[in-house]
């Protein structure tokens, strides 16, 4: 996708909401540079633990814009909240457009976004990498980084793209996991993080812990059994989730535990997060099909 | 109406053309004035009488902005488009936009439309009224310079408004006409240019002839014999349109004479344009109501 075609559907989210695509559409003209990314009505877990939507998002600033005009209205389940990419806002910048005073005044605060935005870019020096949408999703990056951080809000279009990361070269991967190609006893995992098809899966508000669960109550205890004896006990995980344009990517999450003794207890696998960064290898093989 | 409000609604009228919301709302956000109004799908009498939309006019420069992107296939009636604010293209500069080429491209289109609309103003010096919604629709205005023009693309909010430009100052008036309050034998008429109801009235592309006739056949001769007998055979016209909001509006045509030869022949009334340009009166009574 070019970033004209991007630009586009992003603005064609705000169509019927002619406050926000006032808003969305003049801060991104005046802003006037090709360099920032920005996402409309993305999915954010607020540091209350509540989940809400922000009307405009520039994920390499870490700022919101939101316009204040009546409040988003949710009356979604969170399982829905749960298959959108989500960002997590501690740390986020969140500002506010108050859109009832006037055009006038509607400018004059716009301006003073552009602003911040175009300070928050010179404080973060080398930190800002200009908007690049292949490079954005491409597992050299994160290979010549030597780690995936949480931080960095990772996410990879393609499963083979995450797994690559670990020292293979795959061209095709869609298999909801994999054996991790360079450290002994680690699963690479593509799960969906709510209810879904055969599996009751969920996710704590804080990411820490991930419950995995058969939906089929006679498979609950064959499949802990099965994991608890055979499988692997650390898991990388990769979230699947849909990004802000409805295209499935794979969210990294760090790298989670299985806690037997919780297992059991619970009856469901019980999955904490022991790491927010993991290593990335480089591939010495050819490529692989 | 507030400017901010007119504008959400403009570009709300491009809402499902990605394209056209992207160049409409970049020209808009980048010349960055509100002296400027804009209108988006405005219908045009072309110079070669075909009828067409533009993507946006500025009225005040004259200037059309056309997204090529794919063309604008008309399956619309005469009629339907009569019903609709027909603004007459001759003179006026036409803009074509290629979104064929990438954003930068396309940006660097649009930073020479806006050097063009601004070099425009220059141009015209005192001619350039800035945008002003409650004074555009004004009577005093109009009644101050002395004549009404349909150079000047005038058109009014309310029949009143059109009325008290000829020495009067009714509150309300919605009858479809009136007689000139200090004109001897003019009429001053607010017909729909189109089939409606009753009437089967049109009106050549160039303007220069409306036609008027019953649409009931036994009705026919009666009216023509009324006319002709007993009422006045001059006529300031003011077509009635919808503006690009779907707002009625009263747009001044000219003052047509009756041809009394033609009528007969065709079996039809036959107006003819004698002025293009009409005088205006202040009023030296109170308001009349």
């Amino acid at each position: 996708m070019t970033k004209y075609e991007y630009i586009l559907r992003q603005f064609s989210k705000t169509n019927k909401k002619n406050y926000e695509n006032y808003v969305v559409t003049r801060i991104w003209h005046r802003l006037d540079s090709l360099d920032y990314k920005f996402v409309t009505q993305q999915y954010v877990l607020r540091a209350n633990g509540k989940y809400a939507l922000t009307d405009m998002y520039f994920p390499q600033c870490k700022i919101h814009i939101e316009v204040d005009e009546s409040h988003h209205q949710f009356n979604v389940t969170n399982d829905k909240i749960r298959e959108n990419d989500i960002v997590n806002i501690t740390g986020h910048e969140i500002i506010r457009v108050d859109v009832t005073k006037g055009v006038e005044d509607i400018n004059l605060q716009i301006e003073k976004i552009i602003e911040m935005i175009r300070e928050k870019r010179v404080h973060m020096k080398d930190e800002f990498v200009a908007w690049e949408p292949n490079l954005e999703v491409s597992t050299a990056t994160y290979i010549e980084k030597g780690y995936i951080d949480r931080k960095d809000n990772v996410a990879f279009k393609r499963e083979s793209d995450a797994i690559n990361c670990f020292g293979v070269n795959y061209k095709g991967w869609q298999r909801g996991g994999a054996k991790h190609p360079r450290e002994e006893g680690v699963h690479i995992w593509f799960p969906k993080l709510y209810k879904n098809g055969l599996w009751d899966n969920s996710i704590t508000d804080d990411e820490e812990i991930i419950y995995e669960k058969s939906m089929e109550d006679s498979k609950v205890d064959s499949h802990i059994d099965e994991i608890i004896t055979y499988r692997d006990k650390k898991r990388i995980v990769f979230a699947r989730v849909k990004d802000s344009l409805g295209e499935v990517m794979y969210r990294f999450m760090g790298e989670y535990h299985l806690n037997i003794y919780e297992t059991k207890a619970q009856r469901r696998l019980v999955w904490e997060r022991k790491k927010t960064r993991v290593r990335t290898y480089a591939c010495n093989l050819p490529e692989t099909t």
